[in-house]
């Protein structure tokens, strides 16, 4: 897979960089960043992934969010995917919304035309993209963590979920943890997976969690000013279900925190120690 | 002055803002950011204004900069105007460029027509700002700072260098030193002041210091990958001319970094630590 430069600029002592390249599993232009800090020649350094939330690409936390100070002192790859397929032949949400389609992948693969040839987010994030990375970055794919935010919060999720081998550790600023329950789930699933409920569970934390699905431990942050807490992101239905299937999870309501970058900045060192601590254990 | 709230985001346990007002000196609105950190109420906290450089608005170091997390730390109030005055009425450049008129307006009062009318950032930025600061957040007019990129660096070395009892500290990344010999400041002086190049010397950070201004003391960044550092911004004709006033200058040259955010984000603490120390002393 030939990986094409769109920018390089030097930051905290390491590189922030965006790249692109032909997707072999959405049949599109993929575009996403990496943050590499300064390490020594030949070292692999541990990778987390972050997966952003509806409307982004790669640019929002690699613009907004405050990342490279913590990883360029904690030694962390940090690498942004993008949210959907993108490109003129891409097909989006019939009546234009924010919520479905274009930046609104939720990381699922698509089984329902006309989105089914696109949108594979989920092989695009689990698969591909991972593959990339290590051919091209100093990664070592044994410490390898997951965050996100809202969907990309869900996204993290439900990664970890299934591949906790892969993923070693996950956390979330106020995520989706029960798409199967909220409109904007319910609205993306649909649209991409059909009505077939059975494969909604494989794409929904929660659900997950009560067919059995296992994690080492999880941290999530949310804000009690977020406007999308008690409709859409419901984060006591994750805590409820990550007690009954003993994961450990710290959940943190921030108070007077919404759902803007201004949030996310806020706790992200504080993610990324939590990671890392983890990872370097 | 009345002002108007744009937006409030609780970031770092403090709020960012955005404000709106009609501004007597450019007879447009315009819109600034202010960062105040928690504090005790009643408390008066130091404040530190930064001046964006050619192209931005208040949003792109209200976005980008990793301004919050040190402010945070260190008790700080940060402000953040536009770069010129804005409306469908207030000319720009003939031409279009990006380097005068719109986001361009170099923090001077314009005596040419016809952007005299509207192009009154020197006056807006050291008397009305400030007095709607004063009015408005719990600052202490006492222990105010100055700082800015690029054009933004001129603009904040050049008020430092007007008024040094009411801006106690400047620094700046990658600042335009001296205008009067780069063409982006011939450029907008000629238009803004015209040909009087007496004029042009009463903003022009090397001239002021040529013909008598002195400051405490000057913190500058830049980096040796900054594509305007040699035709622009030209760092060592600021060096000589503190050095034979004797104005003690910290100039850093920071090996690999170019004009962006990601470089001024990489140094903002430090510059903020290095504000607030002398402010605090």
């Amino acid at each position: 897979m030939t990986l094409q430069t769109v920018s390089t600029n030097r930051s905290y002592g390491g590189t922030q960089g965006v790249y692109s390249h032909t997707s072999e599993k959405t049949g599109t232009g993929m575009t996403f960043s990496v943050y590499v800090p300064a390490h020594q020649n030949g070292a692999k350094l541990p990778v987390v992934y972050y997966l952003s939330g509806l409307t982004c690409t790669h640019a929002n936390v690699t613009e907004k969010g405050d990342f490279r100070s913590a990883c360029a002192e904690l030694g962390l790859i940090f690498v942004a995917p993008d949210t959907s397929p993108r490109g003129a032949d891409v097909p989006g949400d019939p009546a234009g919304a924010y919520d479905f389609g274009l930046g609104a992948g939720f990381y699922v693969d698509a089984t329902q035309a006309p989105f089914a040839r696109n949108y594979r987010m989920w092989s695009y994030v689990t698969d591909e993209l991972p593959k990339l990375i290590g051919e091209n970055f100093p990664v070592d794919p044994a410490r390898r963590s997951i965050l996100g935010h809202s969907m990309g919060g869900h996204g993290a999720l439900t990664v970890a979920l299934h591949y906790p081998d892969r993923y070693r550790f996950a956390s979330a600023f106020a995520p989706i943890v029960a798409p199967s329950q909220v409109p904007w789930g319910v609205k993306a699933f649909r649209g991409y997976l059909g009505d077939d409920k059975q494969a909604w569970r494989r794409h929904d934390a929660v659900a997950l969690i009560e067919d059995g699905a296992r994690f080492p431990e999880f941290l999530v942050d949310y804000g009690d000013a977020d406007p999308f807490l008690n409709e859409q992101l419901r984060p006591q239905l994750l805590k409820s279900a990550c007690e009954s299937a003993k994961i450990p999870l710290t959940l943190r309501r921030q108070a007077g925190y919404d759902h803007s970058y201004y949030f996310i900045s806020t706790f992200m060192s504080e993610h990324l120690r939590w990671h890392a601590a983890r990872l370097k254990a």
